[in-house]
């Protein structure tokens, strides 16, 4: 089945401790919408001015995603900056240009209104209601936040919340909205808000799963290097929806999102060992299946017979 | 097998931003000597004052650890004193009066010099070296850690760990130790100092195992509410001991020292549950498996059949 992705698409300019690149194709929508077609049909939502390189709609095409849903405005797309400190975690964004995303007012096409698996990816909270307004009959829908929303717009993120099925969100804005100094607690406490289930990322530590009653504490796939975090949630949210819709088959079950939190998980790792969507751009199938058993081994407690 | 387990014994007082609790029993040695001996039979190596309360060698003596090494000498035992932060992983020391540690030297029983498996909890590395130089033929040596010495006694540090067949440390040691921001170079640079293994504990987010070529990634066992997180490290070590001597037969191997660290982070995360060792008083092995089937289920990628 196929998952519709809305989200920011943005050219970055990146600069970490090593390297800087400006102008790279990134934004929620973009790694979301590329991770999540590695598994499935994409229906991608968004904007871009007229200064969005060709190349970047191409290589969207390429990866059989839909961009029916693009619009394509007069203007300039939305410019992203950011600096990675020394420890590749902390991060500081030096400029936001939202340029023509400011007056984005997504408008499904026709084509898209009855996608089963959603994907709001990270936009504003009240973006998100409209996309969801306009969907006719959602199998399962999937949010993601950043904590921008959760200290300017919480009142639309509460109500958000109880639209969604899953919700996805870091450790510290998981903290944010619950006032929970455990994520044990915070988990279970977001579960209240609505949703059924919820995934606390944690970077570098991997990623907590809650349901009702359930629980999956899925670690990081050990990378000796990191070129450029920036996307690695989009990516893993984008590859967990991606994965889900590709094994429908009957309701979505805890075991099955346990499966498509570790398939986030590795298209996550494989997304920060190169800036923008480089990495993403040369793996196959292959690579994800081989990564997964891997990870599998790695992390199991018991030897596999 | 036997486990030998060597570090301090002290009174702690110890302050939550809830509770505060006065001359709680404590010390690298005590929580590891009680850890390992849900496992196996314990020779304890330590100091304390005529002041330490009989009870708490009673208690040692109630879980089958061996005694015989630990000297009662005249004047006041170890103690420490520390207060938890709101978040409960930062801690800061409030007073630390050494009294009859600070002329501690390890002094082995004969019966002790022949033990097998040798826990070389945190003390100065002065003094595990010289439990070192004590036993005959250890089939296993696990050396742990701490900050102040990685600063003050780096170069006994650096001739320890080629004596040593395992290094456990919490994951700013690593970094403070190799100088690697990423965990994953630091316990591949610490391989390279000389243990033939290395567990990276990083609190809530789990613990990651290294070997030759080997890596395995432990989650922690999900806790609601952390009750005093002191000596969940040294519990840790001595849960991990004390299974690895328990289930000998022939070789330490990745796989034993796999399940070893789970067991170990099963023990601490019972010991975080309460004050001093209050809650490993009540626990049964029959809890001790329960939780390990428990944390089993909750970290596998796939279903178990």
């Amino acid at each position: 089945m196929s998952v519709l992705v809305v989200g920011s698409i943005a050219l970055d300019t990146v600069k970490t401790p090593v390297e800087e690149h400006a102008d790279l194709l990134g934004g929620s929508a973009s790694f979301a919408a590329v991770s999540a077609s590695f598994f499935t049909s994409v229906n991608m939502v968004g904007i871009v001015g007229t200064d969005f390189p060709k190349e970047h709609v191409k290589f969207f095409s390429d990866h059989k995603i839909n961009t029916e849903g693009l619009q394509v405005v007069e203007g300039k797309t939305f410019r992203w900056s950011g600096e990675y400190m020394w420890d590749m975690n902390s991060r500081e964004t030096r400029s936001v240009a939202l340029n023509v995303f400011e007056h984005f007012t997504p408008k499904l096409p026709a084509s898209y209104t009855e996608t089963p698996y959603i994907l709001l990816a990270n936009i504003a909270p009240s973006l998100q209601h409209h996309v969801l307004n306009q969907i006719k009959k959602p199998k399962f829908v999937i949010a993601d936040t950043m904590d921008l929303w959760i200290s300017t717009a919480v009142e639309d993120m509460l109500s958000l919340m109880k639209r969604v099925d899953m919700l996805i969100l870091n450790d510290s804005e998981a903290r944010q909205l619950t006032k929970q100094t455990s994520l044990i607690k915070a988990g279970y406490a977001i579960l209240e808000q609505g949703p059924k289930y919820v995934a606390i990322k944690k970077g570098e530590h991997g990623c907590l799963l809650f349901g009702k009653g359930r629980f999956f504490s899925c670690p990081a796939y050990p990378l000796e290097e990191i070129k450029d975090p920036t996307g690695a949630g989009d990516t893993f949210a984008g590859g967990l929806a991606g994965y889900l819709a590709s094994v429908d088959g009957g309701e979505v079950t805890f075991d099955k999102l346990r499966m498509a939190v570790v398939y986030g998980s590795v298209l996550a790792s494989f997304n920060v060992e190169s800036f923008s969507m480089d990495r993403l751009q040369t793996i196959k199938p292959a690579d994800i299946e081989e990564r997964y058993h891997l990870f599998r081994m790695m992390s199991q407690f018991e030897s596999l017979k």
